[in-house]
């Protein structure tokens, strides 16, 4: 099959029509109008096999996630995503295989009312990249620069179960059955936190979504912002697959060095915090606050239970973007 | 050497920065500025180690190619390049190696005025994805569609080089010391046509660029116009090297199937041919007439002064985008 007949079988034709696309799949470029006041946020993730997900992944899962990390910056900024690039890099064609792959693309990019708008099909080892865009008002996007002290810390929800789903398999944990397809769907189907990124704009101070740990991605926003950080860490919310099946001690790498989960993380001025919870729940979201900004200099503090706590990190192999 | 350091050593802080950037690289994402009644071209292309590129191809030479083959498709839109995406897959950190790729990069991008606005880099077989953006006045973008019966069929420079090198290389073909030189930097460094392609905006009714061959990036004009052509075989361009290195008949395959020099196919009413060559001389174009639209089917009529032409396409493997 060449690559024309995979994209005009697979992408072309499919999926949502957006009025701002005004050419799509099947020239050099695709041509697209971004509205007047808006900036244009632009953002792209790689996933290659053995390093970012299990060869033997459920393609479905896989296209669904590929695009799940990229929207989940977009979320990050506040933006509204819009269209999609997908480089597609295949080892043969299964068609059945590519079929499934490509459902999960639609499915999760119509949900958010994305349209993939081209890409690149190319052979080689198995590996995709996507470059996703969206739109938000101008000088609203959410960066990691503008934490204050005296701010409160956020998340969007429970942290820790995809890492468990990923562990679990390697490390051969034992987990009930219903919490294993829990924690496994958190892993392959991730929900972007799009529409909470939304309403944090003019709310939250700053925002990242959670891809490198809970400690990592807040140090992220510490060094841009040039402040410190305490972290409570029993407000850290944890699912009931992670209460069932770990004890405190063991849940703490999880929930504080794991990112695949892709919630966001954000900081609030004490003014907005009443208003943050009543706007969040409209959107089903809860506003989960788990610390609060100091002057510093990028240092993370943890309490448990009021009490300084000192968290000697367990430095386990996880799916890891580093490159040594 | 983690990602984050990777970035910060190769891209941040280096290269152009332009003033429509908001937010460069170290964000969840990048923040642009689209000017008001433009739209916005983007483009996706990937390359991929052993398919697209010899597996010991010069850091340098791939950085500059992985640039130049996404800027082709902007200038075959008629597109302004303004930003770009690096995702990188490497197998392994090797400093210099990564210093001379990026330098390369850098080096294209400032001579396009193109910046670097963000990226991905993990670890995986070697492979570079890059996603362009480019701007175009609305409604002038140059499509595939707009070929028009009587229109005729232009290409910017010699074709065949790149094909030379690579072919020249897989099989052993001699060829004289100074055309080698010519052919291999055809091959390496190609120069994306983007001022000819922003010359041709107004002028031209459709524009392609040569990355499959003449004669099936013709197709694609003729498809979706839904028109056939006639193209004079000694009208095609070709270099000195071309004509010092093979004879006629050997020079077919090269110039008629190979694609990997990036020049520019494109149509131009013959109410625009005299102000043609006028604009594009300005830029150092020739305006090089190959043949002419009309009526049909997507069929290409080959002639060889002015007798019709049956070329046997001769197979040969080259590198190849296409899956099997």
């Amino acid at each position: 099959m060449k690559e024309f007949e995979l994209i005009n079988r697979y992408f072309k034709g499919r999926g949502i029509t957006r009025r701002d696309v005004n050419l799509g799949i099947g020239d050099d470029c695709a041509l697209v109008t971004v509205p007047q006041n808006c900036q244009l946020a632009i953002t792209t993730d790689t996933l290659v096999a053995g390093v970012h997900f299990f060869d033997d992944i459920e393609p479905r899962a896989l296209g669904h996630r590929a695009l799940a990390v990229n929207l989940s910056d977009l979320a990050a900024m506040g933006a509204e995503p819009t269209w999609v690039s997908i480089a597609l890099t295949l080892p043969s064609i299964d068609q059945q295989w590519i079929e499934e792959l490509t459902d999960g693309m639609h499915e999760i990019a119509e949900y958010f009312n994305v349209q993939i708008i081209g890409g690149d099909t190319t052979q080689g080892p198995l590996s995709i990249t996507i470059c996703a865009k969206g739109t938000v008002p101008e000088g609203t996007a959410l960066c990691r620069n503008g934490a204050k002290v005296g701010d409160w810390i956020f998340v969007t929800g429970p942290l820790g179960d995809a890492g468990l789903a990923i562990e679990s398999r390697k490390q051969g944990l034992t987990i009930e059955p219903e919490h294993l397809k829990h924690i496994k769907k958190r892993l392959n189907f991730p929900t972007p936190r799009v529409a909470a990124g939304q309403v944090l704009r003019g709310l939250a101070s700053s925002a990242i979504d959670i891809s490198d740990g809970l400690l990592a991605d807040l140090g992220h926003i510490l060094n841009m912002s040039q402040v410190s950080a305490t972290v409570n860490i029993e407000s850290i919310p944890t699912s009931d697959a992670m209460k069932a099946s770990l004890d405190f001690e063991q849940q703490l790498p999880f929930i504080l060095n794991y990112g695949d989960d892709y919630e966001l993380l954000y900081t609030v001025p004490d003014s907005n915090k009443s208003m943050l919870d009543v706007k969040l729940r409209q959107y089903g979201v809860e506003a989960i606050c788990i610390g609060q900004i100091k002057s510093g200099e990028g240092q993370i503090d943890l309490l448990h239970k009021g009490e300084k706590f000192t968290f000697k990190h367990q430095g386990f192999e996880h799916f890891s973007k580093d490159l040594s």
